[in-house]
């Protein structure tokens, strides 16, 4: 399904190696500026080929617009780019329509599809697809700016080694700065020290994964709903609908669960105007509703599994064992360009639960 | 939003104080029977004060069903049930109205519902409606059962210690033993360690969090949709709809992110007439559909916020900073008790995915 | 499905002879007031065995709140209400079990559940389950009302006799007329020529069915989507999920389809200050937004299938054919009683296009 | 909103003078060949300009497929189509920015969208987003037909005049015959006599509306749900999305709704294998369920509401009554062209009940 939404419904489209790809936004407000040289910026930072630490494909990923903008304005109608594939080397994954690739959705395709599945990249389980969710979620920030609610991510972690944390109510400069840089962390120091890891992989045909932290401020107090209808339950499916996501946490997440009440609990204060509190484990929801503190949380990305060692698979035809050494390029890293996927689909979710 | 799925909707009612809370299910197949005996003995392992880890309130939770079933068997027309509330001391609750409780929804529903909302013992925030959807559940498992599917979690880690993991691929008898102990884990030894955390926090007026393994067996491989409609992410809100889960994870979750991809991968492996991997590090999951491995995963459950000690909250008719002491009854660890209500709401999800 | 709508959803349960009946909202506003006494007025309009075009069976109807609303003013926590069924004469139907009732839902029943169907008085597909309708739609005129929007409805056929119809801008003593009348009409003497064609009907053991009309006033220019989402896409499954309806039209509807497009078209005007239509053939919509005049719309109701006639049946234990004669207590004309559960099902759409 | 459906989810896009026009279909099932001569021939009977009772816009309706579909078969991912705009003199409609064309949506779509929405020929609610959704509803059809259902719709009548109705259980050949014709009706006379009416109002200029007839046959005994989730609260909204649809009734619809009991209910037979009914006036649903018969339905197409004629309306910049005329290419009557769109749209809505 790749559908998300219901007050604005995202509907995204196309495979690897299709003719192209696309998303609709149903229900997008009418009026919002489309600013088409902030998107190429903004699509710039998910773009592969573009570094050591990417897949060498190439990809211009032009956006057009068929619908829904007239005079680069938003119209209330439903909103639809199209972005053609033109670097598809199809040859490369011949092989893999009989032998899946392991920790890809390769056999779990075969399992739902069968042989009528596109094999080949991937075909719609690509983070290929991730470039139009890009262009859906540049344009709900851009509506979500007009609101007072500004979206921020980088790298928290890759092989172990952590970034540091955004700091309790961070402002916008600071919530934007990771993604000015080439490497999203806040900590160049540390960045230093990712950046080394993933060449290690690399050298070694292998790859590494880690994870993003991401926040969001300005959400009214009172946003969201009781119960599944949490932020959380919100935000939540929208990240798992990014391949390779295996988890996600909310504010102080899993370690805060192992710590004491008195440890976890923030603390409520007023300074007689706003109310706020002076820690933020609750990663701004409680009961599922926005408390007016940032919504703060992290998700898990787990290692491209597309690497150059040689693994053990099966022949799907022969149903026996065999090994698979995967050929053509690959990423040996995806963190880094899954930032401003994160920030995008953020944006999605935190754009729905206000429209 | 107290609603969650799309071909079984399941909708909660009810709050701590009010007269009765309930569940109906609509969409729920016909020809189900309905083991009451089998259902008393699952809301016993939720029930509050059956215990010294758990809050003294006494609840009968005594379930009526009021339509669906004919016999002891459903009918396939919506089955609701209703439990009445009965040990409430609502006097307890009545200084809250005015100073919210840090890390309870208090202070977001005042946000969202004003001075409308119902503030006595957590309101429809509280973990009292974890026994309605303990019915739903149930009735889910026993429908899931005639597919072969079984589901059974164990307390993972409370205040930092952790219990055994669920073997590769778990026997229903692996699976369900947690759930006939006092206190649900694998590893005894590992849970007297955690008994003990739990009791130092209750008498230090604190209480402690911790996290639930997951793990749903005999699901079709193919189960599941691509990116949005993921298995994660029908999962995940509705783990989010707990009160007091603050994180998923899916197979080697976190931890597994921040591996090579050579040791996260799973190595695929035929005997001839099936196929299966040879660990199970994406949880049963790729690409967001099962791929015949186990589904397993693991939740984060938040210290209980209610505790003896005094905390800062404000006072919000006088807008002023305040200190609060929370009398009353509470639970001083509930991950013990959560342990059947992620099972299931797991059921809940898998039920949906299936039917 | 029992279940409706996005923002406000509503759950109602029930068979005609389970234990009790019921609705849930979940989704309704915080701070509606409850008046019980005009709820319990409301729903007499509905309730069977009132005069002598209405069923024998008796019911008192008695709505119990058990969630949702404090100190007669709803919370924002989901709104539950249960009714209890006490008239139930399930000996009258053990013969059905067997024997389908022509037109009934007694055969689609058997083809959807099979023998685990409740076929006592209808099971779920009964007329009985309006009576929750009833419950949730009065809650939400009471909101509607805040908005300045209001719903009546009247009968506008029966057997052949029309009514008149409502004027162009019915002011709120207009809309609210018919339901203040034993039987709800604006034109008094049409009324009474319905009245002999239905005790012609009964006399004969026979029904008849006719339409009724209903108008929404207020609703603010621009409410409702476009396409699917046009409101009368909201408003038509709502009817259709009453039993008996089996055709809705809007504005001049199926007679307005045959005209001219000079004959049908809405002139524009203004006043200066607003602008308004000259005719209301589009019944207040285009393109599914609402245009600021009244929304207007008739249904249609079939004869009441319950019959004292001999009909033609079938035998589902031995696939042969043969005759029935339905016993027990019917309904020679739903129609007077259908009105108030039109209004009520229109304020649930409205309310949901609306929140 | 443009997004259909729960299994099958097919959202459109595109407004009449955008760059172009398509839709996407998430849940399609894999393994269905696209007949692309099929499709073509399917949107020709749709297509403008194509004989006198139609606009003279010309448009070649070229559907290109971006995603989904491999060597000519759906593979399980999306399919999504798209269609380029190409005739559009966008200065036809200059004036109407200001002035709104009565009956149109015009109005309504400045009443919700203000100054940014599309007024160049209707924007989204022109009738030309009827072509994306041919190309969904053929793709359908063509899925269904492997489940042994087929759809047929024929004008039932224009300007008063009135076509034969389908037999009782019409034979594929019957129901796609007149979809073979230029001009889709069951009796050719009838035909005829309808053309006449739509010449005379055309050189008058003006237009004239009908209704149309549809029947889908092969629908399992027990497709569909009960109350809410009835196959017509299905199709209903799926028609009303269609523009200019103003009713819809079921089977014997609002006529029947006059008789009596004993007229309308369908006598219930077996021939000792199955179990069908002798009249269909239920339109093959009772209780919202399918009993196995033809569903049939009716829907009312008003009349265009663009005519040559001058018409009353406002100066939206000024708020002071004018009048206009309407320049530019009209259809004197769209009931023959909206056949197909009715045939698609009923397959995708009965698609989302079978999926």
């Amino acid at each position: 399904m790749f559908t998300y939404g219901n007050r604005l419904r995202v509907q995204v489209f196309g495979q690897s190696h299709s003719a192209g790809m696309g998303v609709v936004m149903d229900g997008f407000p009418a009026g919002i500026p489309v600013n088409t040289e902030g998107l190429a910026a903004f699509m710039e930072r998910r773009a592969p080929g573009r570094n050591a630490f990417s897949t060498a494909r190439k990809e211009p990923d032009k956006v057009e617009f068929l619908s829904g903008v007239v005079d680069g304005v938003t119209t209330g109608a439903p909103v639809s780019a199209v972005i053609l594939n033109t670097d598809t080397r199809s040859k490369d994954y011949a092989k893999l329509a009989d032998i899946p690739r392991p920790s890809h959705a390769d056999l779990a395709a075969y399992f739902k599809y069968g042989s009528h599945r596109d094999h080949r990249g991937g075909g719609e389980f690509s983070g290929r697809l991730t470039a139009p969710l890009c262009v859906a979620g540049y344009l709900c920030m851009t509506y979500l700016e007009t609101l007072g609610v500004r979206i921020g991510a980088h790298i928290a972690s890759v092989g172990g080694v952590e970034d540091d944390r955004f700091s309790l109510e961070p402002a916008a400069e600071e919530l934007l700065s990771p993604g000015k840089k080439d490497f999203p962390v806040l900590n160049e120091e540390k960045g230093k020290a990712m950046q080394e890891i993933i060449l290690r992989a690399k050298g070694e045909a292998d790859s590494v994964g880690g994870s993003i932290e991401c926040a969001v401020t300005g959400i009214p107090a009172g946003t969201g709903d009781s119960s599944f209808g949490g932020m959380e339950g919100r935000i939540a499916p929208a990240m798992f609908g990014i391949p390779a996501v295996k988890g996600i946490e909310f504010g102080s997440g899993f370690a805060g669960c192992e710590r004491r009440g008195s440890e976890n609990n923030d603390p409520i204060r007023t300074d007689g105007t706003r109310i706020y509190t002076e820690t933020n484990n609750a990663g701004g929801l409680m009961g599922g509703i926005a408390n007016g503190m940032p919504v703060v949380f992290r998700v898990g990305i787990k290692p491209t599994p597309s690497i150059g060692k040689e693994q053990k698979s099966v022949s799907l035809s022969r149903m026996e064992n065999t090994t698979l050494v995967i050929e053509g390029r690959h990423d040996p890293c995806i963190v880094q360009r899954a930032v401003p996927v994160v920030e995008a689909v953020a944006a999605l979710a935190v754009a729905d639960c206000l429209l």
